[in-house]
């Protein structure tokens, strides 16, 4: 049997070895599920990056920008973070360049492994079956909030040891803290992450729609993987 | 209604404020424990430290120097870790020099805070009834393991928690999710934590008798606290 860890936070991944391990990046609300929403609508690429310097420069490069800053579109950017914009018929084949703070340094620090895919309750069973076959341990690495652990991308850690029990053993704590909330959780997700920190922040920002949407299991059948400092289809 | 929040690791301290705070350190398996005992018989002080050399050393100025490596009891050392050492009548009035690795660590990170307490379930409830009259904001820190998240100290977290549900209300994710973990253990608490990677790895030193008795609740009325560099009875 494979093994399978979870890094609850960016601030952690030291204390982790990467090598010869697929690293699942996961950052729900909003980065990684606006990732796969857009691969399913035929984004061709997307550099994620932190500045928002950098962001426009891809822009004048010929990417589509995306970026937001307290719920409003940065100013010169062509689109934000919603998933729903990732939707639009006009990146389809574009390369799309995302300012995400959180799902940016989770990337950057997941840079020693195999492998580094793209995880949300979008497109989870999709990737628990990639996974399944592919005979390798399996680090998932919650992005987390400014360093902080968070609820959302712990119960999908959860969901998805429990997609792979069959063929991957849980190798740390933090595997069985988030198989256990999930397993708590999985009846009603939605009430169970009403209290948590992110989501309320979200909320405040009148993004509800955005926040159901992440929430979604297995609308798409795509993986995004990290190669050559883009993300592409796998 | 004041606040409580969860550090569920050392390297994830920094992160949080602790101005103002009652900061309670965890290390169930097994230093808090182990000192939460060895202040319910009545010593007197103790005195955390890393190094096995600063323990020896302080041995050498008088007090009863405390240690294990791999399960054995130092070269040099007057006694091991295990809270039934704590019992020992010779113990009485004395100080002990401890070594802990975990535990020492975020005591030492503590530092900042208002007051630094010592929880284990062995005193869970006396310690909730103190932190109910406080009137002050809480972050549960949880010394964890080599860094790492681990699950009887989150266990502990989750269960302070529900305790101080009338008088603290959860300020961060991992609070939520500490309480969650609890809310899903607490019929079975030993079936519930025999998967988890610390107790195994205690329990292949021969030590299941001592994780049975760390994992009793409200054996003790004591309150370790920290003070000018010892822990003394509050």
């Amino acid at each position: 049997m494979n093994k399978i860890e979870v890094c609850l936070s960016p601030a952690l991944i030291d204390l982790y070895s990467l090598k010869g391990k697929i690293v699942v990046i996961v950052d729900i609300l909003r980065a990684t599920s606006s990732m796969v929403t857009g691969f399913a609508h035929s984004v061709e690429k997307i550099i994620p990056v932190t500045a928002v310097d950098k962001c426009l420069q891809l822009k004048a490069e010929g990417c589509i920008a995306a970026g937001e800053r307290n719920g409003q579109i940065v100013e010169g950017m062509d689109m934000g973070n919603s998933p729903f914009s990732y939707m639009a018929e006009t990146l389809k084949g574009k390369t799309v360049a995302m300012t995400t703070t959180n799902g940016t340094l989770a990337i950057e620090k997941a840079r020693e492994a195999t492998q580094i895919l793209i995880g949300a309750f979008l497109n989870i069973q999709h990737l628990a079956d990639h996974l399944k076959q592919s005979k390798q341990d399996i680090l998932i690495f919650c992005a987390g909030w400014k360093g902080r652990v968070n609820m959302e991308d712990s119960l999908f850690a959860g969901n998805l040891i429990q997609l792979l029990t069959a063929t991957h053993s849980i190798e740390d704590d933090s595997a069985h803290l988030a198989l256990s909330m999930y397993q708590q959780a999985q009846g009603d997700i939605a009430t169970y992450l009403a209290p948590c920190a992110h989501a309320q922040r979200l909320a405040k920002m009148n993004i509800q729609k955005d926040i159901d949407f992440c929430f979604q299991k297995d609308k798409y059948q795509v993986i995004p993987h990290f190669k050559e400092g883009k993300l592409v289809n796998l």
